[in-house]
C-alpha cells in the first residue's frame, strides 16, 4: 500500500505530525551545531513551557531523532543530541527557516492587507 | 537586526508557526494540483474538524498563501487556490512529505525500542 499523507491512520501522516511541529523544529534546528543541555534548549527556545519542551524531546526522543544521555554527576547532567535520522532532517528545516525569513515582507505585506479588509 | 527563528516575538517565528503546522502543510500540499473546493480539502485531510480547517485556511488567506473566491452560485461556491507565494512553498513541503515517507520504517522501528524499553 502506497503511504498515504492525508489518511490520519497511516504512519507517514504520523511522521508528518512530529516534523510539521513547530516545537521539534526548532529543538532540532536548535541541536544543529552540537550536543545541548535541557536547560540551554529552554533558553534557546523563546517561548516553550517546561511541559511542551519535556513533551516534544520525549516526542523526538521516541521517533528516534534525538538521544538523551544522563551524566552521574552531581547534579546529574542530561543532554540531548541528534541521532543520524535527525540529522537527515537539517536540510530541510534550514529550507524552512530560509523560507521563513526570506518571504517575510511578503508575509507582513499580506497580514496587513487581509487585517485592513 | 538578523531575523531570529527562535524568538517568539520575531516575524520570522511567527512565518514558521504557520508552516510549521500539520494542517497547513496538509492543505498546501491537498492544494499542490488546483483549485479545490472548500468540502474537497475537508474529504482530502482525513481527521481535520470543521473548525480546524476553517482556522487553518483563514491563517494560510491572511499570510498571503492561499486565495478564497466566492462564486455567485446557487448554492454559492467557495474556491481555494495556492498564490504564488504558496507555490514557492511546495518544494518545501514535498520534501517534508518525502522524508516521511521514506524514513517511516526507521521512525516506527525506534518507536518499537522505545516503548520496549
Amino acid at each position: 500500500m502506497e503511504p498515504n499523507l492525508y489518511d490520519r491512520n497511516c504512519g507517514s501522516r504520523q511522521v508528518l505530525d512530529r516534523i510539521g511541529d513547530r516545537w521539534s523544529v526548532l529543538v532540532v534546528l536548535a541541536l544543529a551545531d552540537g550536543v545541548k543541555r535541557y536547560g540551554e534548549l529552554a533558553q534557546r527556545v523563546d517561548g516553550v513551557s517546561q511541559k511542551m519542551l519535556t513533551q516534544t524531546l520525549r516526542g523526538l526522543e521516541r521517533d528516534g531523532l534525538v538521544t538523551r544521555s544522563v551524566h552521574a554527576e552531581v547534579p546529574p547532567r542530561v543532554d540531548y543530541a541528534l541521532t543520524g535520522l535527525g540529522r537527515s532532517l537539517l536540510d530541510l528545516l534550514s529550507g524552512l527557516r530560509t523560507w521563513a525569513t526570506t518571504h517575510l515582507p511578503e508575509v507582513e505585506a499580506a497580514r496587513a492587507r487581509y487585517d485592513a479588509r
